[in-house]
């Protein structure tokens, strides 16, 4: 048919074997609804462009050894490595991942400075690549592509950065200026975006087609998956969730605007509240602060408690509006605020359930996954894989 | 290729035509990518089925009338006739329409309940179909399907209604009970999302993939179209705008939550706001009541405008955080509360705009639809037709 329904026909099926891990020509027919000979025309041309290999089937109990053995295809690990990067508040992390999405190496640097300039934040991100790459054996040549994950309002098309508290200057092409440093193509996106790239792929939203991922860092985050596709917005910034308004004419937000979400759960608006409570909270950082605010209010003091309680409403309220929006299967937590006793709590999750629409059907679910940056860093890995592979199929 | 890609080969087809209204084979193939052979096959078999016509097209200037007439194709007006009903507070709206989507004929028949029992409802809907088609000559067997808007939590898949302000039960099958009475396929919706369907086939949305539609009457609804669909929520009950939260712990809402956006804009909020203050506001019905309210706010009437204040305030917190989540090209307000003067006003919309996130970047656009019921009634005829069109095209 057209050459539009071919592509359409090569993403499925390379996308079916990476999701199958492996799989026989006819069950990629069968599943995919496409005739077999569409699968072993297009499946010849992957082996001929080395994206995937054969590998020979154990027979299975009972099965006869004799005969022609059955074939699996999988993707080939080596086909591609890419970088996967997180910019976070105080800290990069890097993965290197091959084609299949496993994970080879990764580093975790601290960030001295949570704000940078361009050309500074641009050479930090590239020495923690080479870096890594130096470590392990591996040429920055080596690379196909890099995948960058970075909080704000990045247009993940271009790589062009509108806004990211990362970064002093507004409106760079910040995608430009690291493919100009590091010479290869580089691929740039929200992070909350990666991380449900990450679920996507890896973990909790591998079988669920709609579901939300909500974030926490030192800003709030939300990632959509819809139709098994990450949500970017008609302008390319994707969805905001940190500066939705949870009070009118509410507490000044770091952004300027009033009553966003952010001024009432972040780390810095936490901080703030007990500070001007004169509330005693110990620790040098900004980070052991929060800590010792939610250590407080769980031993029962009651402006700590105060504070939490307040904060942890709010966060119920915005999550519950998220829910009765789109009605998600399913909204995945990610962060380390996530786990219990700090924003999260069990109390939190009940109070966002008596706050969306009653329907006598399944609620959503909710799951938590406190984590470490290396699922940013995979999901932005796995961003730079999708774009190496749609670029692939193309020249196929 | 496969069968389900012939499946949207045809689909594709067939909405090309509708949404060109006369357009030569050649063009179909051209635009949507699909070889021409395919297009004479498929539109072969849409002849064969009468789906669509074929009409001469007039020489244009210059071109010589000699040789094969050039011939474009249409959708059959008369392959189907289909009723489209919007239920509201008031009243029940009746359409007829052909297959091109023409209106053929309606009626309004005012409600004297707002809330029946679902008998009584499914009655008075048959009612008014027959009674239309009576009047205009056809039978309730020329219909090919009936397409039905209601308020409320609607399952569109199955019909299945979880609730609905019309209706005095809750979880009723209520397709089912439709289908029963009239003899013929019934397609059930809840009417903000076929609000959104008529604006993309007819208005507003035409051109614009990614659109939201904010609806205001009794209540507050939203009809959320991403890529040229009708986005529907995992529980398949859609987006709910109406009871996201604005207020933590706020005003007490009649679906018994505390702090939704209806609780501060809709007719009963305003009007119970008024008659705490013991303001006068003169009309028998609930409507005239709020039109005085407004009234009496443009007029400077103090407690009048601090309600009226309020709501606006509200209302643009409320789209200000739909519009920071979806990031749309275009937000079309649908309903007669959105005259200025009344719930929409410029100011109402400054405050939006101060209130989204700021990107150095073109804002999304703000259209407003103030209309009647056919609007909503022509939506849920072009549900009724979508749906047959997919019924037709299995069977081709």
């Amino acid at each position: 048919m057209a050459k539009e329904q071919n592509e359409r026909g090569k993403q499925t099926i390379l996308d079916f074997i990476r999701k199958s891990g492996r799989v026989a020509r006819i069950d990629i027919a069968n599943e995919c609804n496409i005739s077999q000979a569409t699968v072993t025309t297009i499946t010849a041309k992957f082996l001929a462009a080395g994206l995937i290999e054969e590998i020979a089937r154990d027979p299975e109990e009972g099965e006869s050894r004799r005969g022609r053995p059955r074939v699996d295809l999988k993707l080939r690990g080596e086909a591609h490595i890419v970088a996967g990067v997180k910019v976070a508040n105080s800290s990069i992390s890097v993965v290197l991942s091959d084609f299949e999405g496993k994970p080879l190496c990764k580093s975790r640097k601290n960030l001295k400075e949570s704000v940078s300039t361009t050309r500074k934040l641009a050479r930090k991100i590239g020495k923690s690549i080479e870096a890594l790459c130096f470590e392990n054996g591996y040429r920055l040549s080596d690379l196909s592509a890099v995948g960058v994950g970075i909080a704000g309002f990045v247009d993940a098309d271009s790589g062009f950065v509108h806004w990211s508290p990362s970064l002093e200057q507004r409106n760079i092409d910040f995608g430009e200026v690291l493919r100009a440093r590091l010479g290869i193509p580089v691929f740039l996106d929200n992070d909350a975006n990666l991380a449900a790239m990450a679920e996507r792929y890896f973990w909790h939203g591998v079988d669920v087609p709609n579901f939300l991922v909500v974030t926490i860092e030192s800003g709030v985050g939300i990632g959509i998956v819809m139709d098994g596709r990450v949500y970017r917005g008609a302008r390319g910034f994707g969805a905001e969730f940190g500066h939705t308004k949870v009070q009118l004419e509410g507490a000044l937000c770091r952004c300027g605007q009033r009553g966003c979400l952010e001024a009432y759960i972040s780390d810095y608006a936490l901080v703030q509240e007990a500070s001007v409570a004169g509330t005693l909270i110990a620790g040098d950082t900004q980070e052991q602060q929060v800590l010792s605010l939610f250590t407080a209010a769980q031993e029962m003091e009651p402006i700590a408690q105060s504070i939490v309680s307040k904060a942890r409403r709010m966060f119920a309220m915005g999550l519950a509006n998220l829910v009765n929006i789109f009605d998600p299967q399913l909204i995945i937590l990610i962060g380390n605020q996530m786990q219990e006793g700090l924003i999260y709590s069990d109390d939190m999750i009940n109070s966002v359930k008596s706050s969306i629409v009653r329907i006598d059907n399944t609620a959503p679910q909710f799951v938590v996954h406190p984590t470490g940056d290396a699922l940013w860093a995979r999901g932005a890995a796995v961003f730079a894989l999708e774009m190496i592979a749609t670029q692939s199929l193309k020249e196929i």
